[in-house]
């Protein structure tokens, strides 16, 4: 995890561009695809309550599944910030400075309530 | 984008541990989080075409939009990927490494195939 | 429920042709809208363990917004399924012929395995 | 078409009920499961624009796939229906009373835009 976002992005469009695969990308196609993956990794937890995916993640055949489809999500997001002109940490940082608003830690603390159930 | 996952994957810990909503943080519920807010990142795509999305990109107000959803996606991809044990960028590149294997640049090239149609 | 599949579509089409949005309704919008959809219902599910969700459902204010969700979703079902010429009783049968070869009543009875892991 | 929601319902949970997997099946498993499939079924649209979907379509092996996918996504939505008390056809009357209210024809008519944007 010592990788910066950065770096990373740079070799995932390396191996897009390579493949010429960057006409298909288009934030509509991304987003797309960003929502099929999730769906994928999603799959991996279906069926299994909390303690089975615990001990499933102890395999590491099964944590390996999981491996590869977080690493698809991250792709697709890495490649749909870039052709949305975005910086994913910079994205990331605002939108917690927005949530720090939205749920002040004595009011959000051990909650799951949405905000505007706060 | 200099920021490297570690720090940024820190970053968010701390607020979510602030917060205390770690005991919601399963990895199902996660899973289950990230497809929902990849939902939500399609919803600003959709009825609009290739073109329009473009020019939408334009507007600082509509790009702040998706750079709110993209956070929100990789917050949940983070704090997952720490659920369950996995370095975002290793996978990252093991997953790029075994479609290099099904996606070899002269059969892939300029394709949108399937490597299973290739 | 007494409603045929036939019947509620045709409503569902009169209410989209009454405001023209046929055009927008190509089957990659579609399912793209089903998916969105997909999501906020999930979202009423978030959270909640499955008490909580036995509980909060019975609460009439609680089964509306759950109910809206699934109507949503139902709808984009139907209007994508007829931009596919597709109809949905048939499809689902067809597809149930084929789950019971997959899933035999004595090797899937209680058991959430995949059909290639039985 | 010709079939009803009840009818429909009935045979999948008659499916469901002799492989004895009801205790799978709590809502938020359901819901997760319908979104999954959801991907599943945008998979086929992915990198094909509209007007190679609808050549797609008059492939009947292509058709078959998408009717595949659009069954799992009716099967989920019937049965999560039934777990939660609640009908779909009157879900879908109500909500497009809703929705009749939030788009007028007159303000709606050919147009995409979200309510609150009208």
């Amino acid at each position: 995890m010592a990788t910066t976002f950065d770096e990373l992005a740079r070799e995932v469009l390396r191996f897009r561009d390579e493949r010429e695969w960057g006409r298909f990308h288009t934030p509509k196609n991304l987003a797309m695809g960003l929502g099929i993956e999730a769906g994928e990794l999603a799959e991996l937890f279906l069926w299994k309550d909390d303690a089975e995916i615990a001990e499933a993640l102890r395999d590491p055949a099964y944590r390996e599944k999981v491996a590869h489809e977080l690493a698809d999500v991250q792709v697709y997001l890495l490649v749909l910030a870039h052709a949305s002109g975005i910086a994913l940490d910079d994205a990331v940082r605002a939108k917690m400075t927005l949530n720090a608003q939205k749920y002040p830690v004595e009011k959000a603390r051990g909650n799951a309530k949405k905000y505007d159930e706060l």
